[in-house]
């Protein structure tokens, strides 16, 4: 899909008359990359790209796409896995990149404000200076920017026990796709004057407006954390593990699992685990002091080899740490690795029913001949099952899987999507969990506020 | 204002027909203690009463008040404090209080599914049965219902450390005001499919909808809860010594404070303060190890004895911490009595700008001759100054200190309410926080969801 070179061009020229040093191009060679994220749906190159460096910038090219009907996707920093900044119905790539400056690091007041082009780990490099923190974690948390974390909601590991990038905005200068310019939520931890618009716009895929200005919630950082690696011979008794853990009492940070294939794709890289694991759990546990971190972690250590687990261990300083996580992140790319090609999925389903989901997931890869990994963040039931596959000959056959893996979830109480979004991605499954009132409701919503459907159109919505 | 008399009979003609077994009722006696809450803002009895025991009653009422253009006003324990529940535009008050039935409780999946009149005490005392905890403690748990801590976005005490009702609320059956029913929200404690309805819906006063069930995420419960009752000599202290604690690493889940008029106002209740203390706070930490939560306390106590606190008490079981908190509680009561009448309100301050505010207040009260006390979760920032009086002779003058507060709060970054809502009680104050296009937009929100606009009309909006 384009919009006709007409059109383009008089938005173009009106949006450069408007907009003094607002960067536009229409080079191709520069398009092109805009045109791919990490979600491996395709590519969608935008016909323009434009680069905004200020709010007002933002504000006039919405208000002027609205007024010429042009498709506008806003884009950050492309590592999105449901394609929600692919501009599928061409039009303008509006990159936040440039506004990429740290605004206020408030220690007294336990929060920061950021332009949206701040990468994440940013934002909690600057709170940790201040023994202070901010704790979600995307696994691209290096490369991705805030601005793409509130508008899919990013989670992380640690969400298990600290939520998900909702719970930390505070407030928003937030730009409606008619350009229209809002300040919506507060600089206080507590409020509830008016409706609560952040729940609203955060996790609304670039569908329903832009930020350009994010306040975050920060928190006391804990002062101790330890890490330990408990392998199990298998991922059956490694999630039933986990699910015992929390209902145990303890609260880790983390309860990350790995299976077999997993494991597989990783090998080599140093992960200290013995020859008969077939699946290992990360559990992380934060605190104050440290004998009482170690002893809550001891009694984790232990709930699992109750379940089966091999010989854990426990990292000793900062630099075994930091090496579980770069295995762990590494997890992802190893895995395409395999056979060339995967897709990721991030479904989730009730703590309780990891274990049956995750043998299901297995099963339905099998019938169609397939391999289903699954490895994520099982502690909170958020799963991301990967179909590997060779080829797109194979696609039949990963889609069919797609769509029993989902149908499983939802068989079990689950979600489509725990922190990827709908996007382009899950679009054809969205029906599947939401009520067709509900999706008409929500419609209705994205037309209320983008009446001219200019904002990312096509993503969550046909 | 009221409905005339043949439409409300009409409606209520139609209705008795289309419910059966639905409770109706016009006499006088029965109607008139809904017309009050705790607001203390008047009397505005209901034109007639509805007590649903369905979701399917709650839809059938909205569906024909739709119809007829009777005003709906939803009602649960009516301990509002903001006039959420007043019936203002006469019509009808729909009560679910009958709807009281705590639906399910899954340890394995940490949540709950409640009907909207169970009492909020009665959901973490299902929770601690089981190990697991409900941390929003609105100072009316044990009377007020979930509906309506649903509908207020309720906080309390806790909230500092825990957060507030909406952030554990995952999913909700809601009647939006059309009568269509939605299930909104998951089951899952993560998820991202679709818009949060639930944020939205969350806090926005009985003006969007009404929950018929409400699926609550619980959290695994701290072992141990250590309290310290910490005196200084005078409020100031206090409220110093509070920003830097905050800032020291310490998480406490509570830091209540009390001024020198509270304290007065509970003199003889049995508080163990010196004589010469003018401010005590309240600090509670929780966790899972004695040693740990205890040392963690010792140094919040050592942090305030740094900013001049007096000897501090650290209760020694639980019977001494239920007292603590059992004269915490007869704070709002006892500081009625003093004069015969007050208004409490909820502000929050950035936490850094609590000092100043405290003092800010008490001058504005002073330059009207009157007395304001402040106390509550000044931790983070939310302070409860009520504004003491004799009787309305005296009002004009409440009136002008309620308008320095909310000035004095927004000079400050603050915002006007914390956890009460806006109601009736701060409609006037609203235009100062919001600007006029979000309050548009939210006014347009408002119709979008309701477009007879019959459901508890003139709260939030005129």
């Amino acid at each position: 899909m384009s919009v006709p070179k007409a059109q383009l061009e008089a938005f173009l020229a009106e949006l450069r008359g408007a907009s003094p040093g607002l960067d536009v191009t229409t080079a191709e060679a520069t398009l092109a990359p805009f045109g791919q994220d990490e979600s491996g749906l395709g590519t969608f190159p935008p016909q323009a790209l434009v680069r905004a460096v200020s709010t007002a910038h933002v504000s006039t090219v919405l208000r002027l796409a609205t007024k010429h009907g042009v498709p506008i996707t806003p884009v950050g920093a492309r590592t999105g896995k449901s394609g929600g900044s692919l501009p599928i119905a061409g039009g303008v790539a509006l990159s936040l990149e440039r506004m990429d400056r740290i605004l206020e690091v408030n220690a007294d007041d336990l929060l920061m404000v950021v332009q949206p082009g701040v990468r994440t780990a940013q934002v909690d490099e600057a709170a940790e200076k201040l023994g202070l923190f901010y704790p979600p974690d995307p696994n691209s948390a290096d490369a991705c920017t805030m601005g793409g974390n509130v508008a899919e909601n990013a989670g992380g590991p640690r969400a298990l026990k600290y939520g998900v990038t909702r719970d930390y905005v505070l407030g928003l200068e937030w730009v409606m796709p008619t350009g229209e310019v809002l300040r919506v939520g507060r600089r206080t931890h507590k409020g509830v004057a008016g409706y609560d618009l952040v729940g609203l716009f955060v996790g609304s895929e670039g569908t329903l407006g832009v930020a350009t200005e994010i306040t975050l919630k920060l928190i006391p950082r804990p002062r101790v954390v330890k890490t330990a690696l408990i392998p199990f011979r298998n991922v059956s008794d490694a999630a039933r593990a986990l699910s015992s853990v929390l209902t145990s009492g303890a609260w880790p940070r983390t309860l990350e699992l790995l299976d077999e294939v997993a494991l597989k794709a990783i090998a080599g890289q140093g992960l200290p685990t013995p020859p008969d694991a077939g699946a290992v759990v990360i559990a992380e546990l934060d605190g104050n002091q440290d004998d009482a971190v170690l002893s809550e972690l001891s009694a984790v250590v232990e709930r699992c080899a109750s379940w089966g687990s091999l010989e854990a261990v426990v990292a000793q300083d900062e630099a075994q740490r930091a090496r579980l996580w770069a295995v762990r992140k590494a997890v992802s790319p190893a895995l395409r690795s395999l056979l060339g090609q995967k897709i990721s999925e991030d479904v989730v389903v009730p703590r309780s029913k990891v274990p049956e989901a995750i043998e299901r997931f297995k099963a339905a890869g099998a019938r169609q001949g397939l391999v289903v990994a699954t490895y994520g963040h099982a502690g909170d039931g958020n799963l991301h099952s990967n179909v590997l596959y060779r080829s797109m000959d194979e696609w039949p056959r990963v889609e069919a899987v797609l769509a029993e893996l989902m149908a499983i979830t939802l068989e079990l109480g689950g979600t489509i999507s725990g922190e990827h979004g709908i996007g382009l991605a899950k679009k054809r499954f969205l029906a599947l969990e939401l009520s067709a009132p509900l999706r008409e409701l929500q419609r209705r919503l994205k037309v209320f506020c983008d009446p001219s459907v200019v904002l990312n159109p096509g993503k969550i919505w046909d």
